[in-house]
């Protein structure tokens, strides 16, 4: 068998447009493409439809068994969340009035005190896990609270619904969700604790997440916090937080040394710019963070972000990006072709995913969207015109959504 | 009879939650209201549902007859749009890769010399009125073409789906449609054409719109241009298009002196954040256009902003602001309420419509959104859960639409 092919057989094929990033090309448009899922929810093959016939033989899938898209559809990779608060999720779209440090203490600290109650986490849980992946948010990388209950509760709504997913504090493993150690921020962790936290990652090989420099405030913090160390960054450095599986949210006022140790030791940055603009805490420098070649996914953050959309993250980044080239004319402003990467494949690099998810590519998972930017319907924050698309995780359908087990 | 009673009867009474702006508060909540609307559309009473009572025997309603808004509903005005192109709804969310001066060559000046079909035009006018609407957009200021046909249409088509408009180059009058003069801008006039259309606005008492200091580079083109006058505003001041009827777009850049002969005239700006950002041409400072007490309501300029919704006029006049608080930490940010005053309004007031609409007035026409917070559905853009609004103009419920005759 060559090494394309899998040991599984053939369990769907489609043909028509296909849009996804690759690692040389921010948007790489396939028309006519022909691609082929797995019964394990992988990508079998992916070729030009004109070549149905010699791989249907090849793959002993029936032409006739194609599903053919319509001309208004298209397939793109499922959206990479790389950092959301599901228990935020309560108060999304509120309460965006004053800046971060404050904001912790008046909003999300009380909120976060409820998911000691179960009945009220499944309720949050359930509507985030189920409204993002509406919204077309394939993976997703998860804050809960410090209830070991309700963090398992998370990870287990998100498997059930089909959504491959991240989460702090969850120790289970489930098929398409693994455990983050997640340290809130560095303000409020002693240094022991940091340390012990690092160790776990380190023994363990785990994701970890947290967050940095998303304010001033905060990084005059850090500095009167922790006086012994050469930087915000440094503080999680030297307690074996920054690793290749690190993803740190906002990283708005990183300094040039800082965003060199991200790039050494492969941590990347979770940039969030509804939730940067929502409380007025900095604007990220995408293309700064680029060009030292950090890894960098986008992320809703809710609810310091208002939007539990990809989409607007998109948006927002585009906004963020003009705005830096409002105040200087000579800025590289982002492109649409480079945010949708960074929402895709970029993603799913920032959170060590890309082995199995991000774009199409033969032997990664299945992880997309269906789109069809003619379908009736009223309007919605996805597509100008029509219904939500289809999502797929691991090949399977999860919107519209099939009952849980 | 009562300065405050209508002749017409009694057509529909509702109770339950008003929100709307005061010309003295920026929100004021009325929970238990009871409000009247005539059989001519305007609101005939408010007041307090612990009234039902007296007002039912005052103005002849069956208590009965009340409809009682449900616990997560609230009535509010109607958004005014002050500034969208209908012509450019064809190509709404593409193409803002590049300047403004640019741009309108590229993109908007090919597309609108299709507005000479008719059949076209009646396509997109259709889909731009219908989506407003269903967008909570109960009056909209509307730029057309040179096509007198295509724009009498438009006036056609919102007139007969029940919208308020002001329509550029239409004549003819309909119930909730007003012509208005409108240059597109003084780089595309001469002196001698300005003064024609001053004329014909001041003969026949006419609004007024155009666009105004979008960018820094139109700015010294007008100075080019028109080297005789002190000021962009100069020009269109001393060809009397600078009256209480006129709105201006963008106006991003002017000076001191420039706010000060908008005060003088009663001219308004209609603020288009979405389309500054997309296009990078700058920031309106609104505090500084609020403190000069300019008139100032909000626009989605479709299609240099790429969202026919208001609620994202809310959301990026929010998000400038923000911005603009991000480069100075002492600026005094707009208010959520600020905001959502500046949607209806102030909308209201910068068309010169205020004595008709913008909120909850007894006399005034009953434009306004039913919003149900709770609602089941999909994701939308107007609110986080549920369906889009029930939208009222003139009392008349206009979404779901009501079949054309
Ligand atoms: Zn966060
Ligand atoms: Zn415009």
């Amino acid at each position: 068998m060559s090494s394309n092919e899998s040991a599984a057989g053939i369990a769907h094929v489609y043909r028509g447009t296909f849009v996804h990033a690759t690692y040389h090309t921010a948007v790489e448009i396939l028309e006519d493409g022909l691609l082929g899922v797995d019964t394990e929810g992988k990508i079998a093959f992916i070729g030009s439809g004109k070549e149905v016939d010699r791989l249907s033989q090849k793959w002993g899938f029936e032409a006739f068994a194609v599903t053919q898209l319509g001309q208004h559809e298209f397939f793109m990779p499922g959206m990479v969340d790389t950092h959301i608060h599901a228990s935020q999720y309560s108060y999304a779209g509120t309460a965006l009035d004053m800046p971060l440090l404050q904001w912790l203490n008046m909003y999300t600290f009380p909120v976060e005190a409820c998911y000691k109650d179960l009945e009220f986490a499944r309720n949050v849980y359930t509507h985030v896990v189920k409204r993002t992946l509406r919204n077309g948010t394939t993976t997703a990388c998860y804050f809960a609270t410090i209830h070991t209950d309700a963090s398992l509760l998370l990870g287990q709504i998100a498997n059930d619904f089909g959504q491959r997913a991240l989460v702090g504090k969850v120790i289970n493993s489930y098929p398409l969700v693994r455990p983050v150690v997640t340290p809130r921020f560095a303000p409020s962790c002693s240094a022991t604790l940091l340390g012990h936290l690092g160790e776990i990652a380190q023994n363990n090989d785990l994701h970890i997440q947290s967050h940095i420099s998303e304010t001033k405030e905060e990084v005059s913090l850090v500095k009167e916090l922790f006086p012994d160390y050469d930087s915000y960054t440094d503080v999680y450095h030297r307690h074996n937080l920054l690793t290749d599986k690190t993803v740190m949210a906002h990283g708005c006022h990183l300094t040039d040394g800082e965003l060199k140790l991200f790039r050494e030791t492969g941590a990347s940055i979770a940039h969030c710019p509804n939730s940067n603009i929502s409380l007025c805490s900095g604007m990220l420098d995408v293309r700064r963070v680029l060009n030292h070649k950090v890894k960098l996914g986008l992320g809703t953050d809710v609810a310091g972000g208002y939007s539990p959309s990809m989409l607007d993250a998109v948006r927002r980044t585009l906004d963020t990006s003009k705005a830096l080239t409002i105040q200087d004319t000579q800025y590289h402003t982002l492109t649409f072709e480079e945010v949708f990467r960074l929402a895709t494949l970029g993603g799913s690099q920032a959170l060590s995913l890309d082995e199995n998810t991000g774009n199409f590519e033969v032997g990664k998972d299945f992880d997309a969207l269906r789109v069809n930017t003619d379908a009736a319907g009223g309007p919605i924050d996805l597509i100008n015109h029509g219904e939500g698309p289809k999502v797929y995780v691991a090949g399977k359908r999860v919107v519209p959504f099939v009952e849980r087990p």
